[in-house]
């Protein structure tokens, strides 16, 4: 029995920092695990720039409001919830989740959670569990899942070597070169005949 | 961070081996873990008589297409979906759940499979772990999640005493009774309305 571990950003939504750093103008909020593969000190940037800049929570919600999926994700979603079970798996937050999911019809995510001052400004993050994608990947599999795993980045790598199945969506060049034993989606069109042919021995 | 361990029979969706019952109409086939609690032994009956009456997959997955969800269950999971992660975890079989799925707007459901012969008519199932329910609740308290479910008989006790937080949707009185430690819901609204306390302190 197949379950699907999908990442967000990058696979099914657009990067949120960078279309908050564009809505905003602060470039520093560019950055992304793309760029900078320690979670915790790309927190601790982003943090400082939002406290320095007083940005507010509903100001990064009313960027994710104006975005949409990456196009064609909605109905590559829609099919591949008929085909297998799905989770998100993704190192956002649940405040950033919660309007993204509405757009992808409400699969399951599981992520991390942000802190707010008294005027909504973003002043902290608690990670669920460190490591939170390659976990629960060692939890469905422990549970007798076999386990597909698709993402785009760094931050991905621990659960595309961790499941049975990993798959790169659109990574950077140097990933892909760099870890070049996984094999590469660069659209939604060949990412489902790779799962296709993967369902058939399930 | 709270995801919520739904039941599916009894809690959101009518008993399918009760409608396919009446359908065809063999009694024998009333039987559910209300009745028998050990679930091979239910299971292995079930299959004798699929075998006798040669019922087919295609015959049960055209009752379950006639069959509704319970009254209010859909606008429930609906919220619920909105207010924490949800999992459906149940011991009914992939091709019983996808069609039953369609009807909830696609929850990701955790459960078992199912073989047919070359008539399709049923001949086996294969667990996909024992006591799947109650180590879903653990894989999900390894990734530190606070957990939650909701069941209404004896195959979910389990989940129920092991879970953070476990309530009874509207069981049996004689199961209520016998594990009156774990407080009752009897309808939608009295369920949301313990949710919402609960969340209150994630």
């Amino acid at each position: 029995m197949l379950i699907a571990c999908l990442d967000l950003e990058g696979v099914l939504f657009p990067e949120v920092w960078i279309n908050v750093a564009k809505k905003t103008g602060i470039e520093e909020l560019k950055l992304t695990t793309r760029d900078i593969s320690d979670y915790d000190e790309l927190m601790g940037i982003r943090l400082k720039i939002i406290a320095e800049k007083k940005l507010t929570l509903r100001d990064i919600q009313y960027t994710i409001d104006t975005m949409d999926p990456l196009p064609g994700a909605v109905e590559f979603l829609d099919w591949l919830r008929e085909t297998c079970q799905v989770i998100i798996l993704s190192d956002t937050f649940e405040a950033f989740a919660r309007p993204i999911m509405r757009k992808l019809k409400m699969p399951a995510v599981f992520c991390h959670s942000l802190g707010v001052d008294e005027n909504n400004v973003v002043n902290s993050y608690q990670l669920r569990i460190d490591d939170a994608k390659t976990k629960a990947i060692d939890a469905f599999r422990s549970l007798n899942f076999n386990t597909l795993a698709v993402g785009d980045s760094f931050n991905d790598l621990g659960m595309l070597q961790r499941a049975d199945h990993g798959i790169f969506f659109q990574p950077p060049a140097e990933i892909a070169a760099k870890y070049n034993d996984i094999p590469v989606a660069q659209n939604y069109e060949v990412l489902k005949s790779m799962i296709t042919d993967l369902v058939k021995n399930y």
